[in-house]
């Protein structure tokens, strides 16, 4: 392999010749040889595209850079977004904990790209636009990464995965209306219960996703709050005054997303209590979706020997050794994505408590895991609507059969003749097999006129 | 030991003389020794005092309960809103995941009471007001153990937990103020940064905890939703129309808190994401005490060998064997309930997500841990307060020295020499073991005047 | 209320006259108004009792400690193990993170109680036995509290978790062999799969337990080395040669345990990985509890519109509102500790990793979380085993017809036509709701012979 | 694109022409589009390697399948274990919760690559080798997918984990001879205690990873017991007799490591409580892991404004902004890992919970989860190791500076002049700001001979 030689403050490094990045970058991929490599999420490595333009422009606006230097920078950070460049990140989640390697790497491209699109050989510290000088400009790894976290952040949830909750929010909620007077027993603790009807099931599920949006939507407003200005611990030193609200702005211009300066620059570094914020959403929705996943597979149990009251799509064989076999596999992708997102988040609840005084430093595994989340809740949900929830539909055979045979409706009696009696007729019919009917009328509590008019399902619903 | 009969639709059951309770929680004591008993929290059963007498006040009104029997109960409801019936609950957490058994405690409870209030002796079964059919009129355990649970959260958060954790953050903002010209040495990695004054480094901590409470106060909404009016499986079976919004406004006028009735009684019996959501803010806040407590300890480490930048009280012998030590024992305490608090969290997510059906059966377990947590969090935050933020001091003379000390004042020059050079100047520094002035002007990079001028910590801080 | 002053080297102090603590114990008592009073386990000062006798014996065996002072500490210290002494222990957890204070509330009673039994009043600095020279000789809070959470933790798992784990195991597997030859469907994924007996299915119930008490004796053996003799840091300061072997075969002595001292005491004091190690253990069996008790409350889902394949003991009414209604109680109290347990594992290993230099700091938490789910574990085993366990029967009607309607039956016929064809057939009665031979013959793959040869579902289970 | 016709038992599929799978993977890819593609880890591929080639051995000496058929399968099996076929397993690890698709994956990818081995194209159901009744045979997903995972875990464990893990515990030993009598200050509260080496402290660190590595050895027993043969749901339908010890034998020849056929097949399809078990040890080493790594951290903080007792390698540039800076990134890097394992604990934990009667169907993100910590430990030990703790060296100018400035070496005089008088020394030359020395004789509680002589910290090591 061909090398040329990079510099940084510590010495000479060699980089593979075709690559764009720098010193830094190659010591990280020498120095942390941990897992896969390129785990850093290239959402993160976007984000600092859309923040280094940003940087640009605001230090061009201000006096500190050069107009034509902007430019050079804003071209290449434009080939980033676009994911032009994405071979040019190698670097892991497991490197320093500021992610001060990944903002090198991020400099070190724009200047050795620039470099190169200007035609000449990228040389590192020479280059016209310096990554540390220029790139890096009235900022510092601590500010950066966490502002790329939040850019990142913010994306995904507005692009991914509120889109993918809401798509299957919407479905089950139009289940609920479709499936209004298909009328069935209810089951508490898993066993027969009054009746209701499915579409009110089902109402449940969509508002407990309701429930969960809204608490995700409310910590965009911290999310939104950007580092970016706060430098090295918070001060903004070598900031010049005015640039952290313009880059904001610059950032909200160019993401199209709303963000705003952090009004605590040193709460901004010190913490990531809005990632830990945000993502205690995820995991409060991957608890409804977990309830919804277990419900929706005991309620398509069987065909045979199980629950059996709806059925649910056929996407593929559900066993290499059990010919003609069907599996609720859809319901168990999203439960496995909800197992996930619930470890995850003792995953950043331990990393965003684990910061000490003027930075936290397990930023990449926190945004690691946040993006995981983000990502995963909002395909399994897209997925899971498309290729269940919108299929779902009743089996009338087997709900109208438990319905009548269920003990339960004799709850309907209580007002009539008293829980105690009404106890006395269930358990007769119990123990002795036989309807409600037969048992009330044996018991002599009440006319078969009354336990027709008294006990029916239909009025049980309270529709 | 003397006994009286009680019965239930199973049978006969003996219970103590002097206990008011009846034949199913007797039951109970009996099919669940487990762990220490009478567990079930005393906030809940309080919940239940204002809940019952809301539903005997809301029977009466809608027609379905005599004024006296209304009377009757709630005079009952009173004594065991005001404690004095505390030693009549005798139930354990781990019992069935309904709570059942507890509802019907205090069922049995207030029919028995009620007869001995008349002069009469408890017979169960046969009393003035029957534990079913009068005190549950128009309820379920499956209606009443939820709405209990967000009664007794709303309480303690608004009574316990917000009130102890606002009086830590004011106390931090007045800290931030005070201290907010004791210029010191930042410290990112742990490894010494660019300045900052003590006043920035406390604003972090008072920011976090006001984001916290932020997250905190939005999860009221969702709490204040009551479930009672669903009765067994959301429909609202057996009560009278118009029962669920009368009974939210009873108990609003009862304790004092506002409360609604919950738009889907479904999933406010089939969830508790109502729970998992405003945990989820608790878990929030103990991440950012823990960040706290962890950065005073360090802060105040030493006295001789360790940071000693501040000083905190000393409020007891530290040690049993080494004479004299005083120890950091508030942050200690408090970062205990933190890691209390996020296993919590796990526990509520578990349980949270692992209902089945129109009912999760987790629901004791689910507010015991929410119980805990928001007690330990507000008396912690107390007990941190009063015993160690208020009492915290500068210890000028240690700032004064790691400030003048660290090398990263190097970074002001960063604008006016560039990065590299910066870099050069404090590693020869490092290296040479001198002051950054001595290695600046050895190298040449600056005049005496310039270094003067250039790197002044005061203003370093952006203040 | 009356009191007398103590005194400790940081001033004097008033104690409720009737109290044996001293002047640490009330200032603890004054600075952690933290959740309930004593929460402190009393399974730790009862250790206390144990450790605090030996060190008494040891110190006079080596020439440190008069025969007569051993006599008095020993005396009360059999008070304390025999918990008389119960309610001269108010401290709670969230103390100092080295429980200082409460091996301190255990010198100062010892020191005071002594006073008492000897007839006069306790002067606490000037007492014959001086908390800290006499009780604490050899000692510090940072050997013996570490000391006294081994001694605790090998006690309740020998005597509360593992017999109550055994005893469920054990009727499992009594249940196994009981229903061996009950035939029944299988079900994977919820869905209808190949038979097996319902002994089978208990079977592998036991063989979890099995795993997870081998898993947790193990640990046993890093829980049975003891921290004694480290004193403050671990080198041994102010205790006598010989010591820490010595103690350790008097606590084994007094407790009936195998204990031995720790061969590396800084890593004794530093970590407590013994005990994440231990509930490490417990953690995995609420795993398999967990789905112990979900498969449980599954297969006696019903009586009517549920699997109903099983009949478990109805122990009380389940329901306040619907009359005759039995739930699965034992199981869902279990399944709630479970989810206990998994929260507490996660504090625990959080405050586990959190420990700086020479000292864990996280001591009271995490015995405290370990006690609870030794305790809860134990008890809710041996609860549901002879309240649900024991009493288990099948329901041989509903497995029957399970069993003959199960579509998976034609799986027996893969070896003979091939997945597909057995696909075909099974599909065909699946859409046309026939029985498997009713499809085959149709599809002319195998004659009624060979069906019936081949497709027998009691030679599908491997018996 | 083109593309070719595959069919399964639900009908057509249109394959990409150049891609080895079938009708069944590519299902899945169209119905699992959650998260990037191809997440199954290659090692559970690979594992399935040397799986299938075992059965086809296997079922080749139990005359199921003919000699040629065996070879022809066993060639694909040792391409796809030398990872040549490694772009043919699109699959992600959101599927079917039972790993059935990736099951299939490897049967297509088998029984087409056999087909252009013999030069001819795949056509999928007319294969000469079939997936289902000839690379299938005698298996199940139910019992390959489990098998997959225990043969990749004891292989990933044994490969990577503990050599990295043994590594670092034999770095840790040898720092702690070498810097066996480097005397220092104890901290414990992070507080100034008694003197101990720093080779005693570094003896801390290696004994915690003795521990761990023990603890995860014993879990080895029940990770090499194997599911396959049990096939559908444990009973061994359709596998010969003497198949499952056969294919465990022949699983051990392949690999290396010593695998038996599990005793109860039915826990091993049910539950994955083996790997639960290893985990919760992968958990405790990131317990010990994370101390190991704060301590290092805090001990090497400074340059000038920390503790710094020890120096560590500079690896590279510390700061993107503070010219000079060099940060503890391996133990940030080793930390974060850390977090990552205990988040994925409880994913394991819930997960391996969360299976219903004859199938848990979380395997897919069990087995995902656990391969992650198990390389990033393994890893991240590696990392460590070389690039930070072998570098590690005492400073010992501060150690001293530190360790003569302890007021707690006090603590030595407490076996001569009593606890309280030695407190009285400690607080006078705290409050004067003096040193013992001069506090002691100024109390005249010793002359300075005995003070020479009691307080000497060398002596007080227990060395």
């Amino acid at each position: 392999m061909a090398f040329r030689i990079e510099r940084d403050t510590m010495g000479e490094v060699k980089v593979p010749i075709e690559k764009l990045w720098g010193a830094q970058t190659q010591r990280s991929i020498m120095n942390f040889p941990i897992g896969s490599p390129a785990s850093m999420p290239i959402e993160v490595i976007k984000a600092f595209g859309y923040l280094k333009k940003a940087a640009a422009y605001a230090n061009c606006k201000l006096g500190l850079l050069p107009e034509e230097k902007k430019v050079l920078i804003s071209t290449v950070c434009d080939e980033i977004i676009s994911g032009k460049l994405n071979d040019q990140f190698p670097l892991v989640v497991w490197q320093t904990g500021s992610g001060t390697q990944t903002n090198m790497n991020c400099n070190e491209v724009i200047s050795n790209r620039v470099e190169q699109i200007r035609g000449s050989n990228p040389v590192g510290a020479n280059n016209i636009i310096h990554s540390n000088d220029d790139v890096n400009k009235s900022q510092s790894s601590n500010d950066t990464f966490p502002t790329a976290m939040h850019i990142a952040a913010v994306k995904i949830l507005n692009e991914v995965t509120i889109p993918g909750i809401k798509l299957l929010q919407n479905t089950l909620e139009m289940k609920a209306a479709e499936l209004d007077d298909v009328v069935k027993t209810g089951r508490t603790h898993l066993m027969d219960a009054t009746p209701l009807t499915l579409g009110q099931e089902f109402s449940a599920f969509a508002a407990q996703l309701k429930y969960g949006i809204n608490s995700l939507e409310r910590t965009l407003e911290h999310l939104s709050e950007l580092a970016l200005g706060g430098t090295a611990v918070g001060t903004g030193l070598n900031a010049p005054t005015g640039y952290d609200e313009l880059v904001a702005e610059l950032i909200s211009e160019f993401t199209g997303f709303k963000f705003i300066s952090s009004p605590n620059k040193f709460e901004a570094l010190a913490s990531k209590d809005a990632i830990v914020e945000s993502h205690g959403a995820l995991k409060q929705i991957s608890v409804s979706l977990m309830k919804i996943a277990n419900d929706i597979r005991l309620l398509a149990s069987g065909p045979r020997s199980g629950l059996g009251e709806i059925l649910i799509p056929e996407n593929e064989p559900g066993s290499s050794i059990m010919p003609g076999k069907v599996n609720p596999t859809q319901a168990e992708a999203l439960s496995m994505v909800c197992t996930q997102v619930m470890g995850n988040d003792v995953t950043i609840t331990i990393a965003g408590s684990s910061g000490y005084l003027q930075l936290n430093v397990f930023k990449p595994v926190i945004i690691y895991n946040f993006l995981q989340s983000a990502q995963l809740l909002g395909d399994a949900c897209v997925s899971f609507n498309s290729n269940c929830a919108i299929g779902i539909k009743p089996n009338h055979e087997r709900i109208k059969m438990h319905l009548n045979n269920s003990l339960m409706l004799v709850t309907a009696l209580n007002p009539h003749i008293g829980y105690y009696k009404a106890a006395e007729i269930a358990k007769k019919a119990h123990t002795e097999n036989t309807t409600l009917k037969e048992a009330a009328l044996a018991l002599g509590y009440l006319t078969q006129d009354e336990f027709d008019m008294w006990v029916d399902p239909s009025k049980m619903t309270g529709k």
